[in-house]
């Protein structure tokens, strides 16, 4: 008997679930007809490259797509683009999508829904159902080309961006790589899950670069000329001449279609699967429609990220095929960097922020550390700062955060796995961890900071 | 009552030592007093930075200098410095040493062994119990002072690099940055923990960059001319013409004169300290005159680095003054580089490798894997191999080694992590590692590199 799996959605999730469950089903001797359905025209692409493609840094759009549906159908999936799934009926086990202009049904054994997160966009920025003029997102490869024509070429343009997160911060940098005048407005700090310190080193370093950073002020509105052209951004009191603005306001899960199915959604409508990838009896989901477990609270958390999405499709295609396999949950480790002429700064944060373990029940104590990358008489030396959180009740870390120059921020990966293996500070601190002048200090920069939270901690 | 504490030895281990000892009495209500004994006039220099002062990427001595002689005394040392002890009587607890001429006798109620080690210096290098004309080592600030005259300034010379590990590939570069024509000699590979691909890797890139590299041949032999001057190095067949010879043979603990002191060493003239850093009943040992608990094979290993001997010297210090703190033995961990316009490699390593892990008893397998270090796309992506070695009994990591381009090798520390913990391939393979187009493929290469080994191992 052959197993129709539907896969809803065609990117990091969705097609690691696909190719998943053919592999894994043919090592258990299992027959799987796997069937995938993409609302657009584009598979497998690094919505994160997205930036680097608009700065100029990536030349072709094509080098952001990792596989192509063609590429897919060769492999032998049944690919079907441009079918946007309306609803899911888990009793007749039935998706209905529509392609072309008209409706459609399948039957599936087990459904996988992989639907993705959609860029939030405020009410005052949207006008008949659509981002009114000048505003955009940066989600798709169609985003990506309408940053491109807007940016790439031609005069100067006042560049707003609205957002503080890790896009934000990405878009910054493309828009000044093209030479635009660019402002920044952030409703808190940047990165918010930095502490205060770390996150204002990194707004000095775009100022240093350039940018205009608006802190503590979220944009709220924005103003068009009798042409419909935007001229201006608004956020509280503040009136930013714009010719164009960058929303990038964080995500939300793709899964409105999912209403009125009787599959449980979160309150922010996320899909929130057990470490199988089973949300209820033949459904499945995975990557940025989801919750993931965080390790530290064992709650749940929104961390839409490729690395999780393709670890969960992965898990899900192996069990659909008869094997087993598990997503082991989330830290929210992640990293991103600033980069221009006039200033580089890499930041990377994971675990807790001493505000969320404080949040989280743990007796939490933070300790900033200063360094160098390499030995301080090495030429390759620049500047790194780790802030480690630490419980004082278990001596476990709980969390850390770093910024600094070129290699400063990868370092993250360290404390991660200190965090994923529940160490104490002590533990981390005694680590053999590689020196040599080129690449750390004698005392590693992330040993010395995890010896002093350890001495705080007692 | 004050313990007398008196440290033999006047660099990481003995200065950790000797200042955690103050910290720790302090803050344990104890006191102690604290004299050092160091055969040369200086004191905390970093003897892995010589060859970049030498390659002049270091300006000054001073640089490579963390504490002068008088900045320890200014701290609260009792520092002698040209002491050479030449005998220790552990039944009456005296040292005696050598200073401006004379022996004087120094009684003590805790002793601690930090003299180090020194270099191997073949019986074919020696005449009159010096070097021979033309050849040197590089261990001392004088060795760098040496190599500086000798190398820094004036016309094209011929050198040779007796060795291939992480000194004479440092030399090989210092040379090359110098003008000079450069032949390295190693009896077997580059490197010789690292596999023999990623060995070749590294052979291949030192080519690529002007060195003319003689592997599988060790150095035995040196010709004078009649006026004492160094005119060829002869390695087996090969006679290779030479102005300089830089003898990188590796290194063996500098214990002499503990001979029949009573004070056990191991057959390579090593102490063994158990992890609170004694010895004997009033004998502490720290740093590269030792030998550390491999923490793979239980078995003890001679891993002379600096990073070891900080944190055993703090050990005993605290430990001295009344605290607890114990040195939880190494893995291996270590890195290095080779940098020439022509060619750019990093290579590092952690645990066992293939030949090692399988005479250790483990049922060994490796997996070499390809990436790049950022997204592929990403202008900032150099090629990274990684090989990693399991154990197919128990799925565990017990190794592995990286080479590869810029911000490749300090990804070591992530497996040595999981080697720390006893992490299986599949553990390490599903951990929150940071993932941005910049820094990491979406399947991080250490995590995908482990999930190809944890599929191997079933």
């Amino acid at each position: 008997m052959t197993t129709r799996i539907v896969v809803i959605g065609g990117d990091a999730a969705g097609m690691s679930a696909a190719h998943q469950a053919v592999r894994s089903a043919a090592s258990h001797g299992r027959s799987v007809a796997v069937t995938v359905l993409e609302a657009t025209v584009h598979t497998s692409y690094s919505a994160c490259g997205l930036p680097y493609w608009i700065s100029g840094e990536v030349g072709t759009q094509d080098e952001l797509v990792a596989r192509t549906p063609d590429q897919h159908r060769a492999m032998g999936l049944d690919l079907r683009t441009g079918a946007e799934v309306v609803r899911v009926d888990t009793t007749a086990r039935t998706v209905r999508y529509r392609s072309a202009g008209s409706e459609q049904s399948l039957d599936y054994d087990e459904l996988v829904i992989a639907t993705g997160a959609r860029p939030v966009t405020p009410e005052w920025a949207r006008a008949d159902g659509a981002l009114k003029p000048g505003l955009g997102v940066v989600k798709t490869l169609d985003d990506g080309s309408f940053w491109l024509d807007q940016l790439g070429a031609g005069s100067l343009r006042r560049v707003v961006i609205a957002g503080g997160g890790y896009v934000g911060i990405e878009m910054a940098e493309a828009a000044l790589a093209r030479g635009h005048q660019v402002t920044l407005v952030a409703r808190s700090r940047l990165l918010s899950m930095l502490e205060p310190a770390l996150s204002a080193q990194l707004a000095d370093t775009l100022k240093a670069a350039g940018v205009e950073v608006v802190l503590g002020s979220a944009v709220d509105g924005v103003e068009h000329d009798a042409q419909g052209r935007l001229i201006a951004v608004c956020a509280g009191a503040n009136r930013i001449d714009a010719d164009h603005l960058v929303v990038a306001l964080g995500a939300t899960p793709a899964t409105e279609f999912l209403t009125g199915s009787g599959i449980p959604l979160s309150a922010r409508g996320a899909l929130r699967p057990d470490p199988s990838g089973r949300v209820i009896p033949g459904v499945w989901a995975g990557g940025d429609c989801c919750e993931v477990r965080h390790r530290l609270t064992d709650s749940w958390s929104f961390l839409p990220l490729g690395t999780h999405a393709n670890k969960m499709g992965r898990a899900i295609g192996e069990n659909l095929g008869g094997g087993e396999l598990t997503f082991p949950g989330a830290l929210g480790t992640a990293i991103t960097r600033f980069a221009a002429p006039g200033g580089y700064l890499e930041a990377a944060a994971t675990g807790l922020n001493l505000a969320q373990a404080v949040s989280a029940g743990f007796d939490a104590i933070e300790v900033v550390t200063q360094g160098t990358t390499a030995s301080g008489y090495h030429p390759d030396a620049v500047p790194i700062t780790i802030s480690l959180i630490g419980d004082r009740r278990t001596g476990r870390l709980v969390g850390g955060q770093i910024v600094g120059g070129r290699g400063a921020a990868k370092r993250i990966d360290v404390v991660a796995m200190a965090l994923w293996t529940e160490l104490t500070a002590l533990d981390l601190a005694w680590a053999d961890l590689a020196y040599a002048p080129p690449f750390a200090t004698a005392w590693e920069i992330v040993s010395l900071a995890s010896r002093r939270l350890a001495e705080r901690l007692g």
